[in-house]
């Protein structure tokens, strides 16, 4: 293989914050990054981090143009599912355009996702969980090639969220107690 | 208040774990639950706990008819945005029937929710998240009348699983290395 899957260091944050512009751009929500290579590192590799990451590295011989080898990331965490026990979420999943498909060796998605997959089951996870947004065709495909099931479409999951004001707000209401 | 809210304790397993069930018999999966009180106890009382729960319990003099006086829960854990960083979803928030809505001093289901999130801030999370089943209603509009946005109509976003067989056969396409 042309490229290997390791755990991210704190001295990746600069390539894995690059790459979260990367998908951003791709998912048409740029705007939406709030988050510096520095609260990567602070939230990351804490004594209990907020979430886990591996990367994809490539040779020397295939760096970009513009220098970089670090090419892709998968950004994971654990969740729990009262019904199920033990679960891993993949936030994140993201390989530079010219490394997919074409790349000698090919497969480095997949390769970081199977890796996602390794590690949870090594801390008795039981499900792999991940939101992909419905416009996204070619990604829907590559997962549910691979056997993923879309609960949204088969039981009718919807993920709801609180931010801003109305997180604000709704803390105030908690009891004092 | 005739209630209170406070945290979980590895005694409160058993009553966890029999609203765990009253709560899927509710969405129609009684069948999905495979979670013992020891399994809870273990993955919530540990030294990197799976979770965190929170219990409403009521005074003495509202104890049910079979005996229960912590009448509601709301499992929760943290996660993490690529974008904003520090989140918390909220697995499952559930009331007792008989103590929502006409119960004296109300709102225990508010009062958990909105404590999850007071919780959540003081970790920083600027995100409070969860998924609601399309079909409930009820549920749907207590949410968005809270100010929640549901994310599947608003930007399209499904959510995924592999599990069973699929993540296994996953897990064994990662690479050696």
């Amino acid at each position: 293989m042309d490229f290997m899957i390791r755990a991210a260091t704190p001295e990746d944050c600069k390539d894995i914050s690059r790459m979260i512009m990367e998908l951003a751009v791709y998912e048409n929500m740029p705007d939406q990054v709030k988050i510096s290579h520095e609260v990567l590192e602070q939230d990351g590799f804490c004594k209990n981090p907020f979430f886990h990451c591996l990367v994809a590295e490539v040779a020397e011989q295939y760096r970009t143009t513009e220098g970089y080898t670090v090419i892709g990331y998968a950004l994971f965490f654990y969740t729990y599912s009262t019904w199920k026990g033990r679960s891993v979420y993949m936030e994140d999943l993201y390989v530079m355009p010219e490394f997919r498909g074409e790349f000698p060796g090919k497969g480095v998605g997949t390769a970081l996702m199977s890796k996602v997959a390794q590690v949870g089951k090594e801390q008795q996870c039981v499900r792999l969980q991940f939101s992909v947004l419905n416009w996204n065709t070619p990604s829907l495909d590559f997962y549910k090639a691979k056997g993923a099931q879309d609960l949204t479409d088969s039981e009718g999951w919807h993920v709801l969220r609180f931010d801003g004001e109305a997180l604000d707000k709704l803390a105030q209401m908690a009891p004092k107690n």
